[in-house]
């Protein structure tokens, strides 16, 4: 078949494709091509070999700015201390925001932070003949178990076979087989394991079996899914504060009850709306740290879920917690060791080995202070702009 | 209230705060303070002047990789011919997978793109006494409506009121306010108006309302929810092609029937899940745009959401869609005018006025490139290592 | 085609098959294929001939046991004033729960109850070449909505055509008509007139015109979806009290801020679960009444959706509320006429026409009192069984 | 208190409520209240006595007349042969259209039905000082699971608990304990064994602990769950057929590939639309066998969920399936004694102990019998009604 156009294509060395030169030679294409002209995406700071894992067809760089939240005080088993965060994004307001959350946790005493749940998984699909067989091959997998997790973990040093899940519908059965995988975020650990485990279950000779697929929709993987906000992929984390009742009312001029009432009617809102998240907006915090430090920011699509949970304790303060179900995040691997991304990693000591429980509750704090900063806006916002209009304080 | 640790603040210039030397000032302080140092994110080819309204405490940049992508050949309404496309990931193989797409689009004769709706929306909540007076408020809206138009608008040149749709919860009405946009993306631009249109409903003496929030959860801003996939929040936008049979069979190596029934059984498994995507991996594309384009990336948490729809034609060729319902883009405002950024929306042709249902076109084009490469993958990855081991082609 | 099994069919007769005969010859038949017996089910107290647009195959009746509770005290627009309630279940202490709630009601006043929609839809889909065209088509539908809703009209006296939604996917898009439909439920009304309708639009030489069907998923007749929650099926009702605090106390023994913490929790778990429901049991009262006064039984999949909202007020005193968005109800039509569910609609001067309104109402009410009264038990049952045991009461 | 009003209360009779005299005291109540009479409801063929248990301020019953459908053919594990089946409706076609889809079930040679997963369940929730105490307690769960299995089975014979999930939020942490309850519907044993367990829990001096509820909203009983159509409330049922090409050419004048693209149509309305359900209308056939045998009919919200999954098979033939993922049902207990209820549970051979895996098989089959009938009679109309209209059948 021919290609129906006259475009050139994008040069390609096999010999040695990561040079300042292939760069430059694809600017130069897309310029003679396209009339637009680049004197900023030419502006990195590294020998392009660095990049050679992490991207193809390299022709330069995006610059996103950093800037510079905290300290972040947090009271975690894994974060414990203050912590300078850098956030990369490009929408004003942004890392002002979170600062200010940072300011009022800060005077609260600092954030709790506990990961309570931590796994990755895949889920390939098996079809049989008929349902019954599918039931019998599920009891099958439940009874090798053993056998399963050693071929999976002959692929891993660090990954660990948890558990498999089974989702039965028809004659197909889904198992979604559950890993810890150390600092890495994981997603290729677990498809190899996953492979090497289900390549073995392939040779057993299972009465019925008619299709197999290593991947077929429900992992989920780069997407919300309710399955995943109930048992985790990644880290499930709490952030956790108590706002004294006295520094909401003179320091940030609300009412615990306002506040209350507000975050309610938005988790009314939210439950209408069908939304997967009744926080404020945790897609920013997460967002801007996940471009700073090198992670996979297409996961934002399902790290970004969060549960919103506050109440006013009888001692007239505020509890407020923020849970992340599903937050995919790795100190190691993937774009963690690249030349910006690892600085950022390392500024709060994040870089490298033992290190992904921390920045987790890292980034469960930083979302916690975007949760605050937000909400007393919000109330603060409303006091200005509306009650004195109609005259009445609600609740 | 007293601050609980010992951490020094983040200088800050109430004068002269975007300056090489305020920006080295951060850095020194987080480098005492952590011992860590930098040595590449204060490598930024710009004033920092230039990034005044979108970051606070700037200190430098995230150098994300760019890959260049295509020609990505459409047949869009606003996108038409070949483009090339800038990608800014660090999770290696997602280029060369887009590439691969764009290659079988190219040899299918190029994708139809389409915008299908555009709004962004406001919703403001406001609670009454009891649902009867809520009901009638909202009857007064629907009388209202064109004064309540006129006042929105006059707070913005480009935005227009389209409509105002109606969720009524017990006492409470929320009014989700929907405007068209212009080139902006419009979050701000809607809220204004809004604001104003709601002051002036606030002012008109209604009878029984109690409170009023100019937001409640029910915009689900930077959040996916069922109701923004239903009635769309930015632009609704949908690519097509169809593959010649002929083409998957010798070029991909896929019977269309193979590729139809894994699609299907994703599907099933994204049911099951209760994922917000039955595609397969519309994050990884839409991302890497938006970090090299300047949009607002936490807005893929919303943006992301997919709907794919395929079937086998009369003729044997393979109609593939992809839908996003709800894809927020700005080829204005925001990051879009940063030095990278800009450079990143001019090699489309997209920078500035008029160009946005443009990049929406092009971006949902990319998408579905990925969509091709990664099904056409996992199909032909069955093949090899799955069928034969079990001796069955299904179906 | 041989059938591959011996048993007889049932009998049937062309001329004359709604007989105490012919009922008993099935009867008759069953017992001689199974030996079992029948001494109950052909205790009817009708001619059979009554059931003939009801049932096939009549062979007798399940006799569901009904109780009276009540009286439930109104301040409704239809319904207004003290109401005896026939609820038929099998499900001991069902009633009683209803009747102790009914009380409470009175106790604080009555209930407030608000229809605030009213819509019965059908969701044919039109699929086109491409999107463009379904886009188009879009278009037109809106240009010609009022010779869609005089052709729609025509083939019913009491249903209006209200508005037309539009839901498009790919290549497809699907029409949500929807009707006001009087006091039949509207089904079979909307079925009708969506299926004139469309003929007529089908005949407009639509252009890229590649499928239509005239349900297709969307609808979800019969089975609850997202959609129907936020756009109504049927009624969107709401039912409303005050609790004053002082009768929460004294009568039933509970703190309002207990009740509240509770219905929070519950609240939390609904989200968590993913539920269509944050309500405590709205299915109980609802089939209750739908099994007694004729409606379609079926429909409680979709009528059961409830939301939950309540606050403490300034006042101290409880407001809480009951929202069912999509409860489909009838007072003509179906098994409104049948002997016992007519008199069990009389008895509520329910039963013909201009009464739909008042039954959707007197639901509602029902509905409520049935959350109250739960709420309360849990409540007082937390009080007995687990306070003291760990010594704390919260909040 | 006093109460707002002037209206009668019901009488009681603490000694001897349940007589003929009682009843009729009740209704005569209500007529001189509303002026409605009752010649029907008070018509049934039972003392009194025998719904003692069942209902209360017992007045009459509901006839709801019942059909007989069938033979249904099955091939099941505990369902084997041809059944005929009662079902109580008040829909005209209702039972006729399943009637039709038992014959071309039979037809097809029967219908194969399997059980999948058996479980009842209760979710009490445990709030504790802060998240880490919660994770502490989640881990003392697993570890004390023997003991607290004992406790919870102390107050069963039938009853076993199979294993306790967890389900952590912010500070809460809910248990969904999981029994299989031998014939009952179980939701009261559970409930009492797991009040009996947590009670054991609640002794042990658990840490942190600040509230503890048995039930709070995640086992979302009596309402559907996506947590529970993943993880079973009741039975999960799959019943599949395999419908020959030539039968359904031949015998319901439909294509096998044209009853596919409608599914499929469906399916993606079912996606759109945020439905529970993507199959045609299993609420039909559940609600009138629930109601014939004396089920809780309330469950209706939750036992109606399916999923459709079907596919054209190599051969041509269609592969069509249901699965119903929790379907609550039993053949003892409830209302399934009551003298109609029983004699058409043993029709079916289905009254008692050691019944109610068959009695799902027969409900699972049933169901799938209406979604034939109603998927071909959609295809047939289609055909008639549309196709020639303009020119074109798809696929």
């Amino acid at each position: 078949m021919e290609e129906d156009h006259n475009l050139p294509k994008i040069p390609y060395s096999k010999d040695d494709d990561y040079t300042r030169l292939q760069a430059k030679a694809r600017r130069d294409l897309v310029t003679s091509a396209t009339q637009s002209n680049f004197e900023h995406i030419d502006n990195f700071s590294f020998d392009p070999k660095v990049v050679a894992g992490n991207i193809e067809n390299f022709a330069g760089v995006a610059q996103v700015p950093i800037g510079f939240a905290g300290p972040l005080l947090l009271k975690g088993e894994h974060a414990h201390g203050g912590f300078y965060v850098p956030m990369a994004t490009t929408e004003g307001t942004l890392v002002a925001s979170y600062n200010r959350g940072m300011k009022i946790a800060r005077l609260a005493g600092g954030i709790r932070t506990t990961v309570i749940a931590d796994a990755m998984n895949r889920a390939p699909v098996f079809v049989f003949k008929n349902a019954l067989l599918a039931r019998n091959f599920g009891n099958w997998v439940i009874q090798h178990f053993d056998k399963i997790k050693f071929k999976a973990e002959e692929t891993t040093q660090s990954g660990k076979l948890l558990n498999i899940e089974q989702y039965p519908v028809g004659k197909m059965r889904w198992l979604r087989f559950n890993y810890s995988t150390g600092d890495a975020a994981g997603q290729n650990m677990v498809t190899k394991a996953t492979h090497r485990a289900t390549s073995w279950m392939l040779s057993q000779n299972i009465e019925g079996l008619e299709h197999f697929s290593l991947a077929a929709g429900l992992d989920t993987d780069k997407k919300h899914s309710h399955l995943n906000a109930l048992h985790t992929r990644g880290k499930k984390v709490v952030a956790e504060i108590v706002l004294p009742k006295q520094l909401m009312e003179e320091v940030l001029h609300i009412n615990p009850s306002k506040m209350y009432y507000l975050r309610r009617l938005s988790g009314m809102g939210s439950v209408i709306s069908g939304s997967i998240n009744n926080g404020a907006h945790s897609p920013n915090g997460i967002t801007a740290l996940f471009i700073a430090t090198g992670q996979d920011v297409a996961n934002v699509a399902e790290s970004s879920c969060a549960y919103y949970y506050g109440e006013i304790l009888d001692s007239g303060d505020y509890y407020y917690s923020i849970t992340l179900p599903s937050l995919i995040v790795a100190t190691y691997g993937g774009g963690t060791g690249l030349p910006t991304q690892r600085e950022c990693l390392e500024m709060m000591d994040c870089y490298g080995r033992d290190k992904v429980l921390k920045l987790a509750e890292i980034i469960a704090g930083v979302v916690l202070c975007g949760e605050l900063s937000l909400s007393a806006a919000v109330a603060s916002d409303e006091w200005v702009s509306s009650h004195e209009q109609y005259g009445r304080n609600r609740p």
